[in-house]
């Protein structure tokens, strides 16, 4: 079985969830009890692992789990990867018990590959950002969740700003409460409460007064996605931080493992990009209520309103300034750049 | 007394609110269960109307009321107006309740020129969009609230919504939620709802993605107070969707009746913004829950989270495309433009 933080849950209770097999898995993976984008891939590898233990049918639960959100690409690497070291177990031993074991050490391998890849990207991250702006005292802004609830490690742009702050050169956090779900609020807020940062919450329409004000020093944001041309899904609101940064002159910075970089998605309109309920936003869904409206929440909205409600938006390469790897920074960012990089660390 | 509607239960309940002295009316325009700039003005003046009625100071209730919403320029206006009324009924005919009856005189026709008024805006605004825009089927993106229950009449950036609809010629109208107090998802969507609009709520981060897919042809926010050189003041989240705006070729059109232009405001620098409670943005406020956090709302994120919660943000002139009154539309929005503006309509 994998137990699992639920994340839906904080930061009001730590609550362990409990999947005993793939489509329990699939449904947290839906639900967002787990989510962000390299813990998705560590997830789906244990979720194959799981289904490979139990006996049930591998290739179907990695259809199901690649399926649960279809704009992470690290879900399907890391769903990939065990699947592929089950088939090679079983062409070669024909034990299933042997497969299932293989599988199961794919998963445990990504998982301490995506923590030792943290500690990089936080390390290039960070030389990053102290080149751009040699002042130290970075006030850095950040939207959605990338710490150590998305990955085996500390995470990726959070990885980057807590590196900052243990170097004693993070002025402040700024952490966009990230709606329609809260991530920032609920998750970032309470890593950085944790790590004992300054960090002050905002709603994300908020941050072009902090802009306005030359009070940004760089944006630092994850990715659940980057095209082969550098466009880069991540977390609905993203984009609108990308114009302000540009407009305002800031750099915007993109911190994501290598495996979020598919060559296979040429650019940011050929990205699907996940489209999630409305009751998410004419509703508000908090733990410590019971359930009342039709999507199971609180409704806010007049019933019957229609919501608009893309998980995730597309940013083009020409408003990154740099993605931030575990293998180091891509800057400018270009297919090219891009591709060299992958070429060095896909071997 | 003065009888309100309560704005902080909507959608979900009519409530009436009660004030039968200043001191209810300032708590009530300090809560938000009155809001919205031309309304402010015109509950402003009732509110002194009420002070003298009822005996009590007229200038101690003069300042409380002016000073409950700082940045709310259209709320000192209405005050003065009926003071003024008061203090000149006083001078001529030394009788008190004569002069209680010349500020209620004021208060009124206040309200009835801002509900013509209301109707000038959205014809004014209708034709600009138009002329910017012939082929008609306008897809209209507005923030925060600013139909009838902010007027006396029918508002200023939803009135020409509104007229856009009645002529068969919105095509859409998208609403932003608006975070923290969601003025958008519980009352322009409300709004709409009732006026049979085709409408899509949407977080306010959301815009960026609409804007990429070339899918709002104009912006069209309100405003609460408009600076000499053309700055506009409104509510948080306008200036980001005036960068997106700009950086997506969109107009963005500010709609304001002439009161809100302030002559003894130089620049978007002098504007005071009101700072609300951080609780505002740590706790989720809904009418149909039972106070549980220190701010009365329910905690969404860690305990002792700082949060920065401007109520307003500042759009430069160069973002504006016009801003369109009761006198006409004033395009491009620069210090010589406005002049000319109230040149022409305050005698």
């Amino acid at each position: 079985m994998l137990v699992l933080l639920d994340q839906t849950r904080l930061p009001a209770e730590e609550v362990e969830l409990v999947c005993t097999d793939a489509p329990a898995l699939v449904e947290a993976i839906r639900s967002l009890a787990v989510r962000g984008a390299p813990l998705l891939g560590i997830a789906g590898a244990y979720g194959v692992a799981l289904a490979a233990t139990r006996g049930f049918d591998v290739a179907e639960a990695a259809v199901a789990l690649k399926g649960a959100r279809p704009t992470a690409v690290n879900l399907s690497v890391g769903v990939r990867r065990a699947e592929a070291a089950h088939q090679a177990a079983l062409a070669k031993t024909g034990d299933p018990a042997a497969a299932a074991a293989a599988a199961l050490a794919a998963a445990r391998s990504l998982h301490r590959e995506d923590a030792e890849a943290s500690a990089r990207m936080a390390a290039h991250g960070l030389a990053f950002l102290d080149e751009l702006l040699p002042g130290g005292g970075h006030r850095i802004l950040t939207h959605c969740n990338s710490g150590s609830l998305v990955s085996g490690g500390e995470g990726t742009a959070f990885a980057v700003a807590l590196a900052a702050h243990r170097e004693g050169r993070l002025r402040r956090l700024w952490v966009d409460e990230t709606r329609p779900l809260l991530q920032g609020a609920r998750l970032t807020a309470y890593e950085a409460a944790r790590s004992g940062m300054a960090y002050t919450l905002l709603t994300d329409n908020a941050a072009g007064s902090l802009f306005a004000a030359g009070e940004v020093d760089a944006v630092l944001i994850g990715a659940d996605r980057i095209a082969a041309d550098g466009s880069v899904a991540n977390k609905v609101g993203s984009y609108p931080l990308a114009v302000l940064a540009r407009y305002h002159h800031v750099p915007f910075i993109v911190v994501a493992p290598v495996t979020t970089v598919d060559p296979g998605t040429p650019d940011g309109a050929s990205i699907e990009v996940e489209q999630r309920p409305g009751s998410e936003v004419t509703e508000l869904s908090v733990p410590q209520v019971p359930v009342t409206g039709p999507g199971g929440g609180l409704p806010v909205a007049p019933l019957g309103t229609q919501a608009y409600n893309p998980a995730f938006d597309v940013t083009p390469p020409e408003l990154v300034t740099a993605i931030v790897t575990e293998e180091g920074a891509v800057s400018p960012v270009t297919a090219e750049t891009l591709a060299e990089l992958c070429a060095r660390s896909c071997p």
